[in-house]
């Protein structure tokens, strides 16, 4: 069943082929009176655009967003907002090897098995274009819970991981791999460039870090906020895997090392002296920082061949030609942004719902 | 917002706390015409139940479910279905401790945060044994996807692994750990117990293969096959990790090595020569096992205390008395195959919806 | 496909055959720190039980509610609320007919086309005996809105209508009938006695009046308030038609003749020359009184025999003896008066979270 | 709350206002393999299109639509269907009075009440012609369940019903005013003509009748058929009430008058000697035709002035110059015709997942 909504009271839908006329979104649900023009939403997407280093896909588009509803005199009205963004470079390129044989690692077997075929241009709905209709929508969800500072980043390349003692958040914009470290950005040039070269792709782990939500966003269960963020993150194309706070490495401690002990704060609230927890407890929030990891796998177009077999069963062999992310995982960092800002946004409405 | 029903089509609900009389799930849009009686459940429910060994909570719950509705004749009638288990063992305790300071890795503080006050007795709706409502309603959704194998186990604890070379299905309950190396359980006794006598815990790792799904189930976005089972095993307590097969080791990858190459298979499917995938490509099921990794953190509960602050804002230190789960993710085990029970029996009625 | 939860922030889910063991519901999503107990909802319950004059059905069922959960302290914790009351009165008979041929009016056939069979024991899951569940749940939902207040009554029983001159609210608890005019309850007493002895049944219109909601709740489009009041008064059993404000006199009207003109109020909001608009325009509450009609048919269940067929395909006739209401509608007010308290309860917390 | 979004599994979202660039919905979960092209939508935009007689308003509007995803090589693909429609015919006019007064009838008061302010060019949102991207939606719906033939008709006008013994079905498209009885469009041609001149309105009554939908679509408590379609006619701009079946009428009838008798037919199946439920018997389809009326309200813009109170609550009076519908009912045929599709669409998925 096809779902492209999400969301529980401030919700988006999301539509579009990578090769149709547009993308787009609709932002339902979103609070009345809100600044808003494309100026809030273009940014964010010039973040994620593709085309801007030689480390991602050299599509050009320009990805510039419309908002069609939703808007008078520059504020939000409360009703949906409507956001499309065109398709503009979608190369005519011969797709017929893609329409005949299955692409390992792509969703084109999954598709065909469960809808019988598929539109198999640069992977339709499947495509990684539809991240931009979530990047637009995300931008709207800043403008909700303007108190909220996310910052995302590439932590890892190819498991080459940075040196937390080099984080430095001003660096993250001055290279193309939106890290923190700038040792570590200097050597992923290099490795970046030899899997292009190669013909071949990296994985990646993004990490996204959202300081400000107050204590007590969230919910007891099935709408944890540590559920939901994994569902939004899992959504996103090629990731894997997801982790909030210690995530896997918890598993390795012992109950005490992974405590998060609270000494009285300055302002009544507790000071904690740990973030372990990743700023969520019980599926609600600490009032900590919310910290959380993404696992992006290698994208999976690459220019080795691969075995694979036909639309008809027939053996055959792979390699897909086109213009490809060598790690999807570095235009990720805007795209996990996205999502932790819409699931807050929702459970902030959702917090002041139910408690006032 | 306390959204305690999980699902789209075939849905459940739980209530209950920890020390109210009872606790229980009501499953919605069960298909009718199913064989079920107390029988079908109750096997599930005694996996999970706790004080069968000393490696789990010595609380003494028979964990008895009854019927309540939903059922005629001895088969699931199309309408919901209540089931109840009553608490027995609340066994009475000084919980002013507890009311009146936060324990650290609880949801005190923040369910405080969250509602102005909480229900304090042995963590109320955020006690684990909420999941014993899970369990029983994914004993119900194994029975909508008969031609599904779930199969559930610990793959880790306190950081020492299982020997894949070892692993043999039929020795996972042979050993209080749902362990299938029988050489790992002897080591884990060791120290598990080292752990419960040091008043510490311990956290693991639990990993779940479900194979029968058919290729096609699943969604392309924001209800994909792994999105969903992300969000619905991140809702069980303890749990800070979730990976689709490789996972975070997939970003270590590069693009050909986590290809799943295919050849043409008997019956006119593919065959996969590798699953890196874990079932899943594009939120949709491929046909191959769907393999998925949970990280439980070491129970938060312990005997070593722990600094803290009380409800009025003062320093104070907290040690958790009481019958706890020295590695609560042991335990996990039941709950985890419920979870994805659940998710898969919504997704088969949801593809069914769609493509008939 | 069986959907039994209603609302969408303030949610209920309702569970229970008439001759099970017990129904019940499941109130999710109630703002933390109401003071709540049986108390509370006993008294709505009572309202609507069967057996308090020979109008109303002979089943003896003293439907004592009992909280289960989602209380502590006396007050609401935020999480969910279980409500259930024990079916006493399940005199032992004989359905062998009811179970062989389809009850004309009733859903037996409707049931069986869907399931492939059916709970023929007093309706099961069809049953208006649900209806109580809604009751109990409503009265949950009047602490979430305490500032509204819901008046329901019968406005007319087959074809005899009140006399609005008449009018007097306190009448209404004075007869078996809810009505507020004390010359048509006397008439409607003889006319129920003559349908009830020759073993026929009547309809009724049942209207509802809630002032106190202001102006603002509600929503444009699909959850626009008269929608969802819509399918809150559908969903009830027996309902045929509901009506908002003038409803279908409207369409005889004018456009000047339905205007509400509005005039500068004391308080700096409008004062309404009238209400033809039954208190929402555009989905949305305008602050005056929400008004609105209800029509039941009459009791499907008589004792006049109509011809029908079996399950097996043949010719019959059946007449349905048992103990029923010989007007449904007259226990409806409380079941409309309910589902109009969950519905407004509902839209505050939907209008709060967006809102503010 | 904003929701914008309507139906289960088969789902639509609209977005756009009066005078925005645009309207549109997106349509989710539609099955994959349709036929669908702009050919299968146009002609029921045209039924509903402004302009075509003097009895609609004379915004001329031509109501192109256009598919801008979900369709592949002339197929659904299963992913979303985004629908656009371009906002032609905004005449430049001056809103000030409406932005500076309410227009009583109008949602004006109640959305500035809701949401601070409100787009007031053209009713914004709240503007009728949000129903064109119903149509649209409505258009896919019918596709969906193409054994099921849905036919809508105006049975009155301001209080001139039509006469049964006269029903045409052949007639309703010869006339402006989709009537299926000559004689009454002659005599509603006069009566609209005056209303217009007098700068009046008029309103109207709707049926529908779908026949095909076969035994078992539908659920038992709250997505009953019969809630849905209450819900879903509500929702369109000017409805006052929805009946089913007898609906009002049947609340003025005896248990045995309002029976539908059953006896054997050809296929096993029974056939009923009466349709007074109007198809629906426990919010489950019995396989006869389903029926249900709706009540439009007077179009609220009118040229005889009302009295009025302005944003900052001085006295005030208005008229709604501008092009109005003298009925908004007329129109209002496909708009019905449509949610009646929407509604059939989405229950005969979920009976599909549910029931196989």
């Amino acid at each position: 069943m096809s779902f492209n909504t999400f969301g529980r009271v401030f919700r988006f839908t999301t539509w579009g082929e990578s090769h149709g006329p547009a993308i787009g979104a609709v932002v339902d649900g979103c609070p009345p009176g809100l600044a808003l023009s494309e100026a809030d939403i273009q940014p964010w997407l010039d973040k994620r655009r593709p085309g801007t280093s030689r480390f991602t896909t050299q599509r050009r588009e320009p990805d510039e967003v419309r908002i069609l509803s939703g808007v008078f005199e520059g504020k939000t009205t409360g009703t949906p907002i409507s956001l499309m963004i065109e398709n503009v470079d979608q190369r005519s390129k011969d797709y017929s090897e893609v329409a005949k044989a299955y692409r390992p690692g792509h969703a084109d077997y999954a598709y065909d098995a469960k809808y019988g075929f598929r539109d198999y241009r640069g992977g339709g709905r499947s495509s990684a274009r539809e991240t931009a209709s979530r990047v637009a929508a995300g931008a709207v969800a800043r403008l909700v819970i303007p108190q909220v500072c996310i910052l995302g980043y590439v932590s890892e390349i190819g498991g080459d991981a940075i040196d937390p003692a080099n984080f430095d958040e001003a660096e993250i914009g001055n290279n193309p791999f939106f890290c923190p470290d700038a040792a570590a950005a200097a050597r992923w040039e290099t490795l970046v460039d030899e899997a292009r070269k190669d013909g071949s792709s990296l994985g990646a782990v993004v990490e996204c870090v959202a300081t400000g939500a107050p204590a007590g966003w969230g919910a007891p269960l099935y709408a944890k906020l540590d559920s939901e963020l994994a569902a939004a993150c899992m959504s996103i194309n090629a990731v894997k895997g997801i982790e909030v706070g210690e995530g896997f490495a918890a598993a390795r401690l012992r109950g005490e090392q992974n405590a998060d002990p609270m000494r009285p704060g300055a302002d009544g609230r507790p000071d904690f002296l740990a973030n372990h927890a990743g700023g969520i407890a019980g599926g609600i929030a600490t009032g900590q920082p919310i910290r959380l990891r993404v696992a992006f796998k290698p994208t999976s177009s690459i220019l080795i061949p691969v075995e694979t077999v036909t639309r008809t069963g027939e053996a055959s062999e792979i390699m897909t030609r086109g213009r490809h992310d060598p790690c999807v995982g570095i235009r990720g960092v805007p795209v996990v942004e996205a999502m932790v800002a819409l699931v807050l946004a929702d459970q902030a409405l959702l917090h002041r719902a139910q408690c006032g």
